[in-house]
């Protein structure tokens, strides 16, 4: 079994596709839209695609790509984002002058970094610091990134969870070619585009509250080029495959302009 | 006038204060943190904060640092990312073998760089892509930037707009120590909280659609660790200190958790 992720090999990414999937054969993507191709080909039969973060938001441009290709969400995964100060083996936390990230790693362990007057230098990403670390052989310099990037170099973990704040997670969406039908509690995802008017929203939202349906996430988005259209994210409770969901989506698909499911899975739990 | 913006010189949100400031004293901050900090200490007079982008989607940090800090939105700017190719001066299109700039940059400008065999090479940042090119000044490679970027640096401009999808736009708010009361027509931005029940975000968004105020933004965040409340953000048409939105707040302020009012400002128009 083949997974796509996007970054290299360590990348936080990687970490969740072996955490969900087992010991399954992991196929690195330069970009999101190499991820998604990679499936839509047969060339991988699965992709794990980060949705949204905890502290960074949504990431619109997978939901751009599951509407671009006739792909399904077929699961959902969270992983908590644990950074680890990264050093060549034998290196002593004192010697540490300066640290290697990401900018967004760094940002997340600035107070960290701070009260060690260990200096943050940016580069291009997490488990490329490793690499590049491990090139230059330097033992004042630190990298921040995933466990599983120290162990794929053969690097020190110094330490584990220095991040700032620990409430860093990340969902992933698990995309296959066939769609799945869910047998215990489901979660099933949605977009759809409506009219931008007063109490649009509301009377959207009405055919799930009608039915008790329980809303795990709502999102708008502008359309821009359409100042008058707005794009919509829901999740709900529910599987598309339930009564109670086909009538709710069927009442939603008399009023929205639009409508699409992009998949119906088994909702993640610990 | 001192506005404070995150990153380097010639960055976007750099070019963003300038468009909507005009010309005045701009402050780069290493992070969102030090961002909020500079105008909370009075370091700065305001700052222009990038709160969701097209395509990459809400940026949650600097929502969670509104809440941190006692300070109001009294402006919002929607900025046209477009993104220019920027080579040392006199060297040919033809010459350009490879492209430097943040991976996002990079991944935005992905078919063009096909199109034209230019390999993309990540580093930390777009600005910095620009002085790292004028320092090596390096004839076979592009960096991919702002137009500002180009102009601090004394490049030369190959094309400008070059991504891939013109739809990429990021929109801004602007920060500041006082509150404002907008005059024209005005947008406000709220962040509340409530349980996770069936129906909760529906008898929510009730007081608006009652009232026929019209919603610009909605998204949801699930609370980590608070696993049945949710944080909501609304934008919507009106300012705090008309009659209209007065009640529809009081009627949400009876139903929320908890209820912030973030800014009343005047709504962004070209």
């Amino acid at each position: 079994m083949k997974v796509s992720f996007q970054g290299e090999p360590g990348a936080y990414s990687e970490q969740a596709v072996f955490t969900y999937y087992g010991e399954v054969e992991t196929v690195p993507c330069e970009s999101f839209d190499a991820m998604f191709d990679s499936v839509a080909s047969g060339k991988s039969d699965f992709a794990l695609a980060p949705i949204e973060n905890s502290l960074a938001g949504s990431i619109h441009q997978n939901y751009d790509l599951l509407l671009q290709h006739d792909l399904h969400i077929i699961g959902e995964y969270l992983l908590r984002v644990q950074h680890c100060l990264i050093t060549m083996p034998g290196v002593n936390k004192s010697e540490i002058k300066k640290a290697i990230s990401h900018p967004q790693a760094l940002g997340q362990c600035a107070a960290y970094l701070r009260n060690l007057e260990i200096k943050p230098e940016p580069v291009y990403d997490t488990a490329g610091s490793v690499k590049m670390l491990k090139e230059s052989g330097a033992r004042d310099t630190a990298a921040i990134a995933s466990r599983r990037a120290a162990e794929i170099y053969e690097m020190q973990i110094i330490e584990e969870g220095i991040e700032d704040n620990a409430e860093n997670y990340t969902r992933f969406l698990a995309i296959g070619r066939e769609s799945v039908i869910p047998t215990n509690e489901a979660k099933t995802s949605i977009v759809f585009t409506l009219k931008n008017q007063p109490g649009s929203l509301f009377k959207a939202i009405s055919v799930f509250a009608l039915r008790d349906i329980d809303l795990t996430k709502i999102e708008s988005r502008p359309l821009q080029g359409k100042p008058w259209e707005y794009l919509f994210y829901i999740d709900f409770i529910g599987s598309m495959h339930d009564d109670v969901s086909i009538h709710a989506l069927e009442h939603l698909g008399e009023y929205a302009l639009t409508l699409r499911v992009l998949g119906s899975y088994p909702r993640f739990s610990k």
